[in-house]
C-alpha cells in the first residue's frame, strides 16, 4: 500500500497539513503538537514483548519490527508524530563498522576509530546499503496517513564520540583529545560521518518522512568554542544537504544541556530547535532571536511525580510555548525506561486540551 | 605538632597570605594559584598503592590515610592548595546512615531516603561524631605550613540525590519526583542535610582549614526554576552558617554544567564561583557581575590531548582569568582516573610561569 492509495491521503489529510509540520514552519495550529523522544521503546509493554530475544540492531534492521515499534506509541498515546525506530549507530553499521548494542551499556564498537587508517573502515553510505530502512519508512508512511513520520539520525559529533571512545562515555576524553590533538583527522572523520548522516536522512525523506531530527545528544558536553570550531561545520553540512535536497522537510536539531549553544545549533540550519529542561522556553526563544520554532521541554524525571505536580509543569510549558513562532511539545530528553506509559497518554491529552484553539 | 609550632608559621608564611586565599578575596597575587579537583586520588600511583585493600570510606575515616593522601598531590605537583581527602557521604555515614562506596559504582545507600520516617535515620551532625576528621585536619594544617587546606563538603541537593536515588543516578527521577511531589518532605530533608553539611565544614574550619568548597556536583541537572525554589535556600543556609561562624574563610561554590546558575550559586553566599569548561571565564565573570572570584576551568578531558594543544588552552584560560576579580586555576571538573600525573605537574608549572608577576 503506497501513500497515494491510503484513504486518508486527500490533500487536507496529508502530513504537510499536520499540526507538527505547521508548528515547525511557524504556522497557526489547531492544537500544540506533541511527541516524545524515545516514545517507541522500553516504557511500552508491547515494545518489550516484541523485542524479547531480538537484539537491538536486528530489530532496527527488520522492516516489520521497525514499522510495528514505530507505530506502537502513535496508537497508544495519540501523539502527533511518529519517529522512525532506529539507533544512532545503524548507518555506521550499515557501511560495515563492527558495532553492537549491549543491553544496559549501549553501542560498543569492536575496534574504536582513532587513527587515519581507521577511516577506511568507514566508507560512504549509499542508499542501497539500507533498503530495509527505506522499506520501513514506506510502510510507515502508508500506515500513518496524516500523521507525520520524523526521520532519525545522529549528528557527526555524537556519532564520533561513540566511535572514538569505543562506547558510551561520560567525559569523552579520547574524543576531545583527538579533536584537539589531530584536528585534521578529526575533521575528516566528522566529514565522513556527516555524509553518512545526511545520506541516512535522505533515504528516509525519499521514502516519505515528513520531517527529520538530527540528534547531537552529547554536544552539551562541549564548550561553545569547541562546538563552533570542531562540530558545528559538520552538523551544518548535514542540515544544509537536507535543505538542498528537500527544502520543504523541516529540520529539528536537538542536544542535551545545550543552553549555551541554542543559537549556534539553530543557525547551523535548523527550523526547530530542541530545548532540554534546563532552559525555559521563553529564554530559548529569546536566545534564538525569535526566529525558530522550539521543541520541548518537560523534564522526563517529572513523569515520576504525582499528577498534580506534573500538570502544573505542563501548563507552564504550554503557556511558555505560546511565545515561540511555533511550539512542538516534547520532553527535554528521552522517555526514561521505567516511565508509566499511561502517564504519557495523559500528557498528550492534557497538552491537546490546554492548547485547543 | 600544632600550627604554631610549625617553622613556617611566621605571619608571612601563614596560609592567609597564600596566593589561593588572596585570589579568593580578590587581592593581587604573585602568581595564579592552581589546584585540581580530585587531585588526591586515582591519578596518582602512590594513592593507588595506599588504597590497596582499603575501602573508600575506611580510608576517609582514618586520619593517617587522610593526611597522607591529602598531602600526596601537594608534594608531587606543587599545587597551591590541598583539599581534604573525603567523600560526599562521609558526614551522613557519620550520623549513622548505612552507606558504602562500591568500587566502579559510587555511594550506595542501603535503604534510600524517601519517606518522612526516613528522616529519623538522619540525625544532626555533632562534632564528636567526626573526631577523626578534625584530627586529620589538624595534622594536615601543621604539615602544610603556608599551603592552605580547603575543607570539603557536598551540598544538600547533591547529597539528597544520592540518598533518595539510593546511589548515583543519571536522571535523578526519584529526587525530582520527591521535590515536586512532596515539597514539605523535600525541604525538611534538605534542611537536615544543610545542618550536616555546615557542621561538617565547621569541624574542618575549627581544626584549621583556611577555605571551604561546597560541591553541588549535580545542580546543573536542574532548571533554574527548580534550583531557586528547591535547592538554593539550603545551599544558602550552609554558606551563611559558615560566613557567620568564620567570616574570614573563603567559600567556593561549585557544580558541573551550571552555566545557567552561576549568578544564583554565587549569590547564595560564595566568595568564589566554580566554573566548568562549558562557559568561558570571561562569560562567567560577566554573568556574576564581576563581583566574585572565579575558579576553573580547564576541561579535564584535554589532559589527554598532546601537550601543544593543552598548552594553548591553558594560556587562554590564564589570560581570560585576568578579567576576573580573582582567579584560581582549576579543572572544570575532577581529575579523571586515567590522567597522566606528570601532565598535571606540568600544568601547575606552566600556570605559575605564565602568571608570574
Amino acid at each position: 500500500m503506497t501513500l497515494s492509495d491510503h484513504p486518508a491521503s486527500t490533500p487536507e489529510h496529508h502530513p504537510g497539513h499536520s499540526p507538527l509540520l505547521r508548528a515547525a514552519r511557524g504556522l497557526p495550529v489547531p492544537h500544540t503538537p506533541v511527541w516524545f523522544m524515545r516514545q517507541a521503546g522500553r516504557s511500552l509493554p508491547e515494545y518489550r514483548a516484541l523485542r524479547e530475544g531480538v537484539a537491538m540492531l536486528t530489530a532496527c534492521r527488520t522492516p516489520e519490527l521497525v514499522t510495528e515499534i514505530t507505530l506502537q506509541p502513535v496508537r497508544r498515546h495519540g501523539v502527533d508524530a511518529a519517529i522512525l525506530f532506529s539507533d544512532i549507530v545503524v548507518p555506521v553499521q550499515a557501511v560495515g563498522l563492527d558495532v553492537e548494542i549491549q543491553p544496559g551499556v549501549g553501542p560498543v564498537v569492536a575496534q574504536p576509530v582513532r587513527e587515519r587508517a581507521d577511516l577506511d573502515r568507514l566508507p560512504e553510505l549509499h542508499p542501497d546499503m539500507v533498503p530495509d530502512v527505506a522499506e520501513a519508512v514506506r510502510a510507515l508512511v502508508a500506515e500513518l496517513g496524516p500523521t507525520p513520520l520524523i526521520g532519525f539520525a545522529g549528528a557527526p559529533f555524537t556519532l564520533a564520540s561513540y566511535l572514538v571512545e569505543g562506547g558510551p562515555s561520560k567525559n569523552h576524553e579520547r574524543t576531545k583529545a583527538l579533536m584537539h590533538g589531530d584536528p585534521a583527522l578529526w575533521h575528516d572523520l566528522c566529514a565522513r560521518l556527516a555524509q553518512i548522516s545526511a545520506a541516512f536522512l535522505q533515504v528516509q525523506v525519499d521514502a516519505g518522512a515528513s520531517a527529520v531530527q538530527l540528534f547531537d545528544s552529547w554536544a552539551g558536553n562541549l564548550s561553545r568554542r569547541d562546538y563552533l570550531a570542531h562540530v558545528e561545520p559538520h552538523s551544518r553540512a548535514v542540515l544544509e544537504q537536507l535543505a538542498t535536497h528537500a527544502p520543504d522537510v523541516p529540520r529539528i536539531h536537538f542536544g542535551v544541556g545545550t543552553g549555551e549553544l541554542l543559537l549556534d545549533m539553530a543557525q547551523a540550519g535548523a527550523d526547530v530547535i530542541g530545548v532540554d529542561c534546563r532552559v525555559g522556553l521563553r529564554d530559548a526563544v529569546a536566545r534564538t532571536q525569535g526566529r525558530y520554532a522550539v521543541q520541548g521541554n518537560l523534564d522526563p524525571a517529572l513523569l515520576f511525580a504525582p499528577w498534580e505536580a506534573l500538570e502544573g509543569e505542563i501548563r507552564r510549558i504550554v503557556d511558555e510555548g505560546q511565545a515561540a513562532p511555533g511550539h512542538i511539545f516534547n520532553l527535554g530528553h528521552g522517555v526514561l525506561p521505567d516511565t508509566d506509559a499511561d502517564v504519557l497518554t495523559r500528557v498528550v491529552a492534557l497538552v491537546h486540551r490546554l492548547s485547543q484553539h
